[in-house]
């Protein structure tokens, strides 16, 4: 498999683990040192507890029921052990507060580094524009 | 010189470029394909024009005179040719039409490649949290 097809899957699964809210998944292959830009604050999320914590904000919003998280037209710039990733997103879920379905679009961008022969994600950007 | 140490001088420099109102320095390292995605609308900015009209949005919002973009904490990870980094950014301006110093701190993230023995910038996300 070569380094575009398992950056592919690696972001595939990541994204399938947030439909799936699938812990182990959603966490599986994000390194300790990772750094985290999100849509909403903080303003940065530094390490995997804090990675993890933007995933139960993220959670407390939706309704529990379906939700879809795509990976519009992923672009993968890979090197023999580092490379970066981003795409357009669509986010679709049934907010609680809000009580109404929200149709998010965002963009992503993913940095990754080849450890051991596995791709790790090193940092995250979401965001939508101010 | 390092990958390291040539990706931290290439930012410097466009950062620099900002300041300066320096087009040709802003564009000097962009490649034909990059994309951008900016705090601002559009979404995405696909190709050189797109990215360069960027610059005139955020020009045309100063106040001629001085202003800041500094590059806070740059975290680089690189490989033999390709590269990402990312830091909080913080952004130092007069607003024409708001009349008043704004203080904009933002997060910066940068895909870079190296063709040819030069490191070219692929892709950039610039955000605030919503």
């Amino acid at each position: 498999m070569n380094n575009e097809t398992a950056i592919k899957n690696r972001i595939a699964n990541w994204a399938k683990a947030i439909i799936k809210r699938d812990w182990d998944g959603f966490l599986a292959w994000h390194h300790a040192d990772f750094v985290m830009y999100d849509v909403v604050p903080p303003f940065q999320s530094v390490g995997l507890d804090a990675y993890r914590q933007t995933f139960v904000i993220f959670l407390e919003t939706l309704q529990p029921g379906d939700h879809s998280f795509q990976v519009v037209d992923l672009q993968i710039t890979a090197g023999d052990d580092v490379a970066f990733a981003f795409s357009p997103m669509k986010c679709r879920y049934f907010d609680k507060k809000e009580q109404r379905i929200i149709d998010l679009d965002f963009r992503l961008t993913i940095g990754l580094k080849k450890i051991d022969g596995e791709w790790w994600f090193i940092h995250e950007h979401h965001s939508v524009t101010a």
